[in-house]
């Protein structure tokens, strides 16, 4: 059983990672094998497709950063957590919200993000 | 196919309407009968027990009202609204976020409900 607060801090991290290796390994340790993941712009499932769908987004976004706005508010098998995307400067470029569904081991089952562009 | 907007204006509603039978005619129009809630405190499935969860909530929570913050944001089958619980005198008890899947027909398949309670 892996506990939350690890396993949001490896997704972020994830997300920041540029080496395909490294990221493939963070994935597979965040995310059970027949996951997914949606959010308005972008879609990925399995530990490949997650891997390969963040490494396209890190294309358009290239040096920013993902960064955990607060800790995670879990209860049941439900988490939610908040980030902000910033750029090389450190503006502040958006801010998600995902919401997931925890498989048994605590691993992420299903991801959805929902985005708030900056007024 | 159900508007999103009025599946959550009738959520809402279900939650305020104190008469049985109404109430449950309101889940029946705002859930698929699979359906499943689970918040931090409650849950209820099917069309009968999410009604007999909302009638319970109510008992605790007597002439309190539920309000709708702000539109909500979909995207795909997936949906996220906030709402304030006020009390008689209109006094701010509880702000709530839910998370929900939609069914095909565009009620609610599932909700996810998280509590941000008062500073």
């Amino acid at each position: 059983m892996t506990d939350i607060t690890n396993v949001i801090d490896d997704y972020i991290a994830a997300w920041n990672e540029p080496a395909d290796d490294r990221r493939r390994a963070l994935v597979a340790r965040t995310f059970s094998e027949d996951a997914d993941y949606l959010d308005p712009l972008v879609q990925g499932a399995g530990t490949d497709g997650i891997a390969a769908m963040i490494g396209a987004v890190q294309q358009q976004y290239a040096d920013h950063r993902f960064e955990l706005v607060a800790a995670p508010d879990a209860h049941h098998d439900r988490v939610r957590f908040a980030w902000e995307l910033r750029s090389p400067a450190g503006a502040h470029v958006a801010t998600g919200i995902d919401f997931a569904t925890l498989a048994g081991d605590g691993r992420l089952r299903s991801v959805t993000g929902f985005l708030e562009l900056p007024a």
